[in-house]
């Protein structure tokens, strides 16, 4: 495992690449920007932007040069093998539809793991100037919200009950058919739902402004940043059955998974009784 | 009609409510507030925060101040009549779903009208820093975003065709049977379709990234603000019918619209055909 120094290193290193990728990205928000979409496993709109290029880019390029024997895994550009421990995995624009609306709900992910487990994350909005910073070792957990105003840190709200949850989807239309039946269940006991946040919606859920993020078909690059940012503010990311994520989903760039991220375990037991059912 | 010196004493004083409301508003979003749910027109969650209230009260005092003569009608503390032509028409905050989950996609709407017409409006975004303002009287329109980097025209964007716009709707479970197939009718041709952005998607109808929003049930609180911030951008707003909304609409606080609002007529004009046959 990575030592308390190797993580403080590591730490400053991930907000470099933020950095990185925020000069890539802002240029291009709410500009003309040549926009191709794409077949993804979503089967959906999944539109690329010339920001999401340049900003993994920039990312790969600066940890070749850091860590030139660390993996990397990216949305865009596939996969550089490892030869160490640590791979980092990369969504230089998670939220492409929020994106290219003008809507400042997308971010920057950028997660390390070690032998695939992720141990530090991070969600950035740079627009909003919002970076979000998680990390959870054998020996070490803890996540901060740091802004222009300065770090502060977060921590997930006690929810006693379903009844009480506020929940998120990225869009309740990307689940089949057993999937819609189980989400809809949960959505008509909790007391409401916001959709079209992606990313961001984890972040609220390390902020202790949403109770539980439900959502299916994400790849490992989707993932990997948003556990410690979960996890180091005192929250959860399991499947549709409860379990943790294993590091073989974190391996292989083909996989995909059913997330539920909550804050406190108690609505997310509930809103598995339905979703357990439509677990793959 | 107001002259250009009316107007332009309007739009600063407008600006100095903006700012008076979010003095009011920033300490509560992300803290623990009280909230209380209440019933509403909706009929679903609708929660009102001390800030909304905070906020409400400090507009109202402001205008009494300077403008004793003028109407105000507010979502939270009703109406005072008016002994002049002119109405302040407020919503504190649009969108108090997004208030208590952390979202920044609320807003501050304040709007003016001049013998029931909107002539000036306000969407206000506190935290992330972001106004939109826009007039439209006989003589003059337009529209600006303001933020920490200045002001900028705003200008909706050309789009020829339905399945070339990005169109939005806070929650499409907010529609009744027949508007539902209606809207449903319009999203499946349509690039992709966004949730939950209350008054924020229409700041995007201006900005020109979002091409139409699509809704039911708005009072006239909900849409005095944003037509001006829409028309002064190049847009229009009318009802499900393609008409212009009366100034009966905006005299009145019980009355409820369904409402597009269109960066380009074209789009607009296809949406109508399925939209026309749910219209009220």
């Amino acid at each position: 495992m990575p030592s308390a120094a190797d993580l403080a290193a590591f730490r400053a290193f991930a907000d470099a690449l933020a950095d990185a990728a925020r000069a890539a990205i802002l240029p291009h928000f709410r500009a003309d920007v040549a926009i191709t979409a794409k077949d993804g496993p979503r089967g959906g709109f999944d539109p690329v932007t010339a920001a999401d290029h340049a900003a993994e880019q920039s990312i790969r390029r600066l940890i070749e040069e850091r860590y030139p024997d660390h993996g990397i895994i990216g949305e865009e550009f596939g996969e550089k093998p490892a030869r160490s421990p640590y791979r980092w995995v990369l969504d230089p624009i998670d939220g492409t539809r929020a994106f290219i609306a003008g809507l400042p709900l997308w971010g920057v992910l950028i997660g390390l793991t070690f032998e695939n487990r992720p141990i530090l994350g991070v969600i950035d909005q740079p627009y909003i100037g919002e970076r979000f910073l998680g990390w959870t070792t054998a020996g070490a957990r803890g996540a901060t919200l740091t802004t222009a105003a300065g770090a502060a840190p977060l921590k997930t709200r006690a929810c006693e009950t379903l009844t009480n949850a506020i929940i998120a989807t990225t869009d309740a239309k990307l689940f089949d058919g057993a999937e819609a039946g189980g989400f809809e269940q949960v959505r008509q006991t909790a007391k409401l739902a916001r959709y079209g946040c992606d990313c961001y919606a984890y972040a609220m859920v390390a902020l202790g402004g949403i109770d539980l993020v439900i959502e299916s078909g994400l790849a490992p690059w989707d993932v990997a940043a948003l556990v410690p940012v979960i996890e180091g503010a005192g929250g959860e990311v399991t499947d549709w059955r409860g379990r943790a994520l294993t590091p073989d989903f974190f391996a292989q760039p083909n996989a995909r998974a059913q997330i539920v991220a909550a804050g406190d375990p108690r609505p997310r037991d509930e809103a598995l009784v339905a979703l357990r059912r439509a677990a793959k």
